[in-house]
């Protein structure tokens, strides 16, 4: 498959990059508002692959072009560009093309990390109603600490929550998470049921900022 | 130390006295707002315990007897009794008791069970405005499957996540929490950041719910 990772330039778009090259034999493509941008870390990523022993098949286009040669179509920018960077892709949109959502709303103070639900619901719901009807939307990818996910000597070890209206969309995202090694993905339900599993980004920050040598910290379900 | 499960006849109530009674020497006073029904679950337990070979020390009371003698108060009723059933008890609390709240407020549609967060906040920040000023409130086993807890020839192997604005307070729930064979005890914070962790319920009845083989799902961070 190809596997465009719009704003994949940013934290979680690298680690979701390094890991979908190293491990899968997707085709993968790094999006970003500026193709310069793309292509530059398409080739740090590449040469971090070379060094492993990998040969690596990830290139960067501007977000518009990589949108429009995927089957999936991951959108990791901050929550408050999910609604945009859709509308701007929408055009280039296979019919059958599943979007896939890691974003969540978060607010920090003194504190914590708290999460912070969109009008809409949940981040994944905000996605759904910008996507063409014809879409596809499923949140998945939400709760891995970015630098654990883009350093290949760590195990991951983790498990991934994925949530979305479409079963077949929800089946395609859940065997190219589990692709992944040492990452399991596990059914949550529909978007309905979305906010709780964006929440769990806060509290795994929260865990990491108040539990010594947990740092980059993550969650099983079992 | 002496522990008070207020509503201890129910499902919580219950798996807490079970797995406290068996690991832990602590004298554990079941509390209902029938003093009659507490003594008959607090028999129940016990023939349980003893069927195990442990001589239990459980013992059943009114609510305001049970929270009169304790150390640690854990208010184990549903979310909406939070306030009420610590304002009963209030008067019978010792300047340096600890109030424990497992309670998460959730709503049910067809799709999963949602947090339901209060307007205070939190089940916890409810707990900690009904509470008198002298009483540190901490939130605490929360995401434990009430069948996985009570069941003793179970392997617990979870975390439960611990919230409190007193560090003393956390620290002597933390200490007791970990006393039970296969919980481990992390610190989320303040009460601030309790909305977090009380919506974790939910999502792990969701879990439960879409995945086979799931029933009693628990968590662990790592």
């Amino acid at each position: 498959m190809r596997i465009a990772l719009l704003g994949g330039t940013g934290d979680i778009g690298q680690g979701l990059a390094l890991r979908l090259a190293y491990d899968t034999a997707h085709e993968i493509l790094i999006g970003s508002r500026d193709p310069e941008k793309a292509r530059t870390k398409a080739e740090e990523y590449e040469t971090e692959l070379d060094s492993r022993g990998v040969d690596p098949d990830v290139k960067g286009f501007e977000n518009g072009m990589a949108a429009d040669r995927s089957d999936v179509v991951v959108v990791a920018v901050p929550p408050y560009h999910v609604s945009d960077t859709i509308e701007d892709v929408a055009d280039r949109l296979d019919d059958d093309a599943v979007l896939v959502t890691p974003a969540v709303g978060m607010k920090s103070d003194e504190d914590g990390m708290h999460y912070h639900r969109p009008g809409a619901g949940s981040v994944t719901a905000v996605a759904a109603a910008a996507a063409p009807d014809s879409v596809s939307v499923v949140g998945a990818f939400h709760n891995l600490a970015a630098d654990r996910l883009a350093n290949l000597d760590i195990d991951l070890d983790v498990d991934t929550l994925v949530v979305g209206d479409d079963d077949d969309a929800k089946e395609t995202v859940t065997m190219i998470a589990e692709q992944i090694d040492g990452l399991r993905a596990l059914d949550a339900g529909p978007i309905a049921n979305a906010a709780e599993v964006e929440s769990v980004t806060p509290l795994v920050i929260n865990i990491a900022r108040y539990n010594e040598g947990m740092h980059d910290v993550g969650t099983t379900f079992h």
